[in-house]
């Protein structure tokens, strides 16, 4: 008939797991949320319907609160490599394993002015986020963060763009800046530390957020991957989705008062959207570990 | 006919302003949604159509964005008084004017190793919350929050509770609590230092969150209470809304492991929901100061 | 100390149950999301940490459970009512509750061409609402919906309204009017087939809405609620909360175009919000059926 | 240096028009959320902060609202042939464009029980999509849907499946089987009726979804396709994204009820995600029609 099955993958979204560490009365706590896709020798359970090679959804599930406690989640990196590894190695039908993690992170709550041994407040609006692929022979890992909201009041413009017929906007020497990051980058080798690896990753990219005097959303996230690219000899790539999120300077005139850059409001929608990739020429992309990467589009 | 007119309100919800100080290099940003809803002789609007004494909500978002400007917004507390008293004041058929204000809070950016003049990241997940309810003599202020996450990894039991014939729990000698708590409290008089005062209460709420040994929800959220107003004499009344945000300790037996308190999963839905006020039984309580606070029910 | 407990309730919030009837192989469905909230003699719970009055929530979702199967849930107004009863009247420490009810509809799903069997579509946007508030003796039930998005493209104006400093909104002699209704009416008694009288209010509401020119969504609210009243002699009273979702002419003049009521831009923030209330002047109003409902403020 | 600029585009996001076809009395809406995105020339955007080749994100949003206009939108492929097209024929420096429609339906409102001239409801859940990618020669149209919500009560199982140590799934041989699926395929050429074979692929998909014995729901997406691709000639090849939506049965037991496939709660959390593609084995796939689809991931 030539309909054939294409690309399939299956698996579960959104384990939410918490990890508690109590060695000590000093508790630590980890909270992911945790997604696994397999991809392999499925073709039998579609079009046969035989499901004879397919481990069911909620044993992925399973696995992962096993390992939560068998490998522990202190690196969200390592936890997401051992359990995509696992599906892969033994998993039989299993050729391949995607294993996504959100890391939502919690600080010690000021209990009588002092961090507490077992008290944790929800620290921080953005998320840290992991994408590991394993393949029988190789593993990537993409390491990102979302929801990174950053505004700069000045050192923004605008100016000398390109107009056609539906051009009306204004160019703007100052201007507010403002964005929701989301950014993925692909380790040559994972660091051995990695959670200061990342630290460092996301204090370079707010750096040249703020450093750089933007004449443009693009140029901020190129030279804000450029300069992580720098720091860091064991990135390959990064990849930035960056909204615009415009502030518009109310026009308070009619009222009788002068607004010199002082009251503004923002809008939801639309938005701008600036997506870009920043890599090194001598290294080869790597196409699986990008593929359906969650935040882009 | 006997079909009247009761109750009624109008307004314009959700104007997000951004108000950006700029008296020095070193810029500061005020991140706000601010909501109101006027009640007043609004009958012949609804009955015969007649909007002449109706002020659009187009001219109430307006009045927002001037006063942000003309009052400026650094209490939202204060903001919101003055904006909440323009309407009632100066507008003559209003008789009464809620405002309530949603705050974003920002940090300033670490650049290079240092707090940036004019870059700033969304730094916390809670929003602050006031809403304000004037009448013609009287202005009553609550202020508030909301989202802020807490949980405590021991110090939580729940047990010796009644039982039925659908009761299947078991008590719980050692738990997870977790919340996100919604909390409003009304000021007898505004203190001159809000924002240090606000500080204080949630400092308070905090640190009995995690010193107390809690028996229930119920009863660390009346300590909390209980605190609060002991510490603070300019407090009326405090309300809460608490989610309790079940996390089910894994059952690792079925994989030959245990655990001991280490592995969670988190659930959605349901959650329980515990409100609870406490007050001062010599002050009289003040209805329309807690008419249709958001964030209940 | 003075510092006393007030008003506290507490209970399960959003248990999601979906109850299949499979008496013939001409299934139904019914998919609802529940919430129960206790209010009684629970001091020595807050107090003392007493737990001995407390019905845990999870007990609350089982019994949810439990009388969707004892008690079935066709009119989800007879099942509330069924648990509010049953919390108050068999649970000794209980003196009032309230169950609210959303109801997400199912259509039959067309089977090449015919209304299958056994498979649904989820066809509708808005969502059935019901709470119930039993106390020793009354039972209270108010119906309502929410999400019901509403727009006419013309037979709206907005002229005549007062004005201030701050205006600068220009009348409109032809607008947009849209809205995402919430409505609530509560029964004088409920009526025998309370699917059908739910069916013909929100039949009078729509038709209002198409039929009347509107000079105001306020006057348009109060048509509404009027002739529900009307039309119902069961129904004592109807509250409304209608954002007024804004819809602005786009300005295609600086390219040349013509623009007569035909292209807009939807904007999501800020928006008006109007709140309506409708009543009998000869029946008394009953706070305790009306405190708290969710989808106001 | 060795690094460079990637792959990049940007655009405006989600801008909401309504268009009114006011010809006669009887009115039409059409309401669009429009985003287009842009590659080509725009590497001294990013590398120098030189703008001359940027057309502002602002343009292309007047550019939709303009189109919808000249264009009309009645047809959402069309339009976003025809936005798409633009940018890449009049707009020198880009080399690709992509546009992404979501359509909200509305429906005549029923008024006094005839469909009205200019009142209408939104009447469905699902959201019809659309992705145009337009290149220098080539033009690629993906049509689709989202939020469609299926459930079938019986008619499906999931049994003789792999099993692991971690494995405690225990087969069922009648479950309830739920998705809310996103669905999209490409058309090898834009049929002269669009909205009429819209329906026709959404009509097959569900009778399938109905009519099939579902071994798992790899097993259904995989008819669904097959049906699809069978039915039209012109679709190269469709792609699905399905969470399958537990619903487990409640257990009564031990409040001594039987419960044969009646009472289930539905979880949101975690849940299983199938994507699978099918496609006819002659002809090329088309990558940059499918690149950063959203819906996926």
């Amino acid at each position: 008939m030539g309909i054939v099955l294409g690309d399939n993958r299956y698996g579960k979204a959104e384990t939410h797991v918490v990890r508690v560490v109590r060695d000590s009365a000093r508790h630590e706590i980890h909270d992911l949320v945790v997604s696994s896709s397999l991809r392999g020798d499925f073709a039998a359970a579609h079009l046969d319907g035989d499901q004879g090679n397919t481990l069911p959804t909620d044993t992925q599930k399973n696995t992962v609160l096993a390992l939560a406690k068998e490998v522990g989640v202190e690196s969200p990196e390592a936890f997401a490599v051992a359990l995509a590894r696992h599906f892969v190695d033994d998993v039989e039908p299993v050729t391949s394993a995607r294993v996504t993690v959100d890391e939502y992170r919690w600080a010690r709550a000021e209990v009588d002015g002092a961090p507490h041994d077992h008290t944790f407040v929800q620290s921080e609006r953005e998320v840290r986020t992991v994408a590991v692929t394993a393949e029988p022979v190789q593993t990537h890992v993409v390491s990102g963060l979302r929801d990174l909201v950053l505004l700069k009041s000045t050192g923004s413009q605008f100016t000398g763009f390109r107009t056609d017929r539906y051009t009306t906007l204004v160019p703007a020497t100052d201007r507010v800046l403002a964005t929701s990051l989301t950014a993925w980058w692909r380790w040559i080798s994972l660091p051995a530390d990695v959670v200061a690896a990342r630290d460092e990753v996301r204090a370079r990219l707010v750096s040249v957020f703020g450093d750089l005097h933007s004449l443009a959303l693009q140029q901020t996230l190129w030279e804000m991957g450029r300069t992580a690219l720098e720091a860091r000899d064991d990135i390959a790539e990064i990849r930035f989705s960056a909204p615009n999120r415009h502030h518009f300077l109310a026009d308070l005139a009619p009222y009788g008062l002068e607004n010199p850059g002082e009251v503004f409001w923002a809008a939801d929608r639309p938005y701008g959207l600036i997506e870009v990739e920043v890599r090194r020429d001598e290294i080869e992309t790597c196409p699986s570990a990008w593929q359906d990467l969650p935040g882009f589009a």
